[in-house]
């Protein structure tokens, strides 16, 4: 039943993935023959230096990338050294020589899809990257292919472990960010430079990936609002508590009607206050979860390790499994659905909830003066928190303001925001976030 | 960029699945037509007798099933009508054909996956079935595809709505089993005979499709053990809650290894305590859920809307238009895979833990009599609680015995059962029941 002409493959990068897909390769070599319709054959690993010991026959490591990828007993190639560059002109030559390619390079993807997608589209090859968002959790493959006959509306999710360490250890412990990002590295979960993922361009990258499948349109990172969480602060995590909530960072994707019935793609990355009833609330650590609205099946909910060598390594491999028997049979699998071509929408459509959290003079009429300025801008208030605010020595020297909005245009909150900030009762605005997942 | 030649589709089975997929097909033409590649069009929609007002044009309405999957304008067969007959005979037929097939028949595909696939292997066509488990839930496909390069250990799905939602209802209000019932009927989410639901069938039927696909073998409906929940007291509900537990009617798919190294396919429906704190003690009502456990991806968990017409038929259309898009390009999707030939293990092998509930006569040294019964049979005990049992009238008149067991085989439980209740000091085993997932 085996096909006798082996799958070769070659895998570029041999850091906690790269090693975790060969390994994967060698000890469930007779499994996946099986599966595929033939044998798997590493054919040989690209490393930036050549250097002995790294757990890989001598004979396959090579320097040479652009050789390794234009073998012509290479039939997949794996991506997996990253970063932007020089990933994407290997990707690029793999796929002008008619091989496979399975990569979870999210930068790379979020920034050139269209070119990666034109040159596999002309290859009338494979391009797989189930690995590129929320790890060993299948979202891309069902996005694209169990929901292909539905209407997704709303992508929503938690797909960057690092800042969930941090804000989980923020809500459960109470410390502030920097101790917080510091116990993350400590553990590993955060880079010596973790501004990729604090700020959210991670998360983002990740949003562009989930709205181009999700709403068959190209999106890229560029396109994506972002905000970081490196400014929440303790009391946004106790404010958060006391109103039921806890703050994750999330990527949403959005299908939106404009007034006109214009179909729009909002896709962008923030802190939001979550209900903790709602299942994105108790995903917690370095777990990822995302969920899809759609308007046939309804909410689904993806929950797992989005981040990790052999997590992220089984969906490498399933993903060259796939690309494999697609060779074997002759087959290929769903090319780049982009036929929607939706407008991205500006940040300043979106509608949603808001809080709003500021320091105001300790006097009488205060209240009402804020709360007027929202009325002034059609916010409406759903909720409203005040409490002392004492120095040092335990003595009132302020109040502290909390507002919960009902759902508002992001522009008419922004002009709320910036008049509220000029009032001379309003000391500060302290953290304005959003709140998300109440469904109204 | 379209195809001109389209793709034909004839629906078998109108009821509420059904009428949602044609609907789908309906609205939303342009947007399959360009997911596809190629327009999709209904052919004909089978039914068992042709009546008027059912939403579709009287045109399109057949009963003579036999022709329409035959024609030769009919590309995709979406066989929806169940239950085994007629629809496996329709399915062989338009397998026969050279018609990819779309179903969500269960029983079926539990019984005779055998006889399908092979039929659509000889044909080379599609045989798709994403609906037949967890309705909108994307099971199927992330199991055959996105773990395809991964060593699956554990599948563990609660994937029957209607005994969920009894379950639910018992836990939440402490209602018994006959009331709960009532109210899933009144609901419309039990049938008027539920014997399928409730004595495990419908659940069975889904052990053995995803332990057939997670663990590359054969299984069949007979061969996974079977309970259902009819048994179920209140008492247990209020044991179970004592024990920081709910129960809830699972179907577990295992790969064990034995005592000789060798592999086995274990698959069981029974219910079960589950601890509160585990992700599926949270999954109420007629919401389905499944948790993965795979060696290098860790434990997944996808979570949705597990029946009705509009999410069975997202599956369903998903499936169609994977399908579709195939014969436009040529292609196949992945076949059924059964190299693995796992033997399947009797449930006397499985381990796990176990709660045992009893009314035993209210005297000194009863509970050491029965801790010495589950010593003499190795059985670990890991906590025991009694109570007093009192008449109608507050008269203490017994008392009830709950132990709680470490892992253990299921032969040394059963053989502990029998003898606990050939034991004077016992009056009856009132219940025993599995406690999984606890991880120890």
């Amino acid at each position: 039943m085996l096909n006798e002409e082996p799958v070769g493959v070659a895998v570029l990068g041999l850091g906690n993935v790269g090693s975790e897909v060969v390994r994967i390769i060698e000890d469930s070599a007779d499994d996946l023959a099986a599966r595929i319709g033939a044998p798997l054959v590493l054919r040989g690993v690209g490393v930036r230096r050549v250097a002995a010991d790294r757990g890989v026959p001598a004979e396959l490591l090579t320097d040479n990338i652009e050789e390794l990828v234009s073998r012509d007993d290479v039939d997949i190639v794996v991506e997996l050294m990253g970063p932007v560059e020089p990933a994407r002109k290997a990707i690029l030559l793999a796929l002008e020589h008619g091989k496979s390619v399975v990569t979870a390079n999210k930068a790379l993807l979020s920034r050139s899809t269209g070119e990666l997608a034109d040159a596999a589209e002309r290859a009338r090859v494979d391009l797989y990257f189930e690995a590129a968002v929320a790890g060993a959790i299948p979202v891309i493959r069902p996005l694209t292919q169990s929901l292909a006959g539905d209407t997704v509306r709303r992508v929503a999710g938690i797909v960057n472990g690092t800042t969930n360490y941090i804000l989980s250890e923020m809500d459960s412990t109470g410390t502030d960010y920097a101790s917080a990002l510091a116990d993350a590295r400590a553990l590993g979960y955060a880079e010596a430079d973790p501004t990729a993922d604090v700020e959210g361009f991670d998360a983002a990258a990740k949003a562009a990936i989930l709205a181009s499948i999700a709403f068959h349109t190209r999106v890229t990172a560029d396109d994506v609002y972002r905000e970081g969480i490196s400014n929440i602060t303790p009391d946004d995590v106790a404010s958060a508590r006391a109103l039921g909530c806890t703050i994750k960072l999330l990527s949403i994707c959005e299908r939106i009607t404009t007034a006109e019935g214009q179909q729009r793609v909002s896709a962008r990355v923030y802190p939001a206050l979550v209900p903790s009833s709602h299942p994105l609330a108790t995903v917690n650590g370095a777990f990822n979860a995302v969920v899809v609205e759609a308007e046939a099946a309804g909410r689904l909910m993806f929950y797992g390790q989005g981040a990790g060598g052999a997590p992220t390594a089984s969906a490498v491999t399933g993903d060259l499994v796939m690309a494999a028997r697609n060779r074997v049979q002759g087959s290929r699998g769903p090319r780049e659905s982009k036929y929607a071509q939706l407008p991205i929408a500006p940040i300043g459509d979106i509608v949603t909830r808001y809080y709003v959290s500021m320091d105001v003079a300790d006097k009488p009429g205060v209240l009402s003066t804020v709360a007027a300025e929202f009325a002034q801008h059609e916010v409406s208030i759903a909720e409203v928190r005040q409490e002392g605010v004492a120095d040092e020595d335990g003595r009132r020297v302020g109040a502290r303001v909390v507002v919960v909005t009902h759902r508002a245009p992001e522009a008419a909150l922004s002009e709320t925001v910036a008049a509220l900030a000029d009032l001379d009762a309003v000391q500060r605005v302290a953290s304005v976030l959003r709140l998300e997942g109440t469904g109204q």
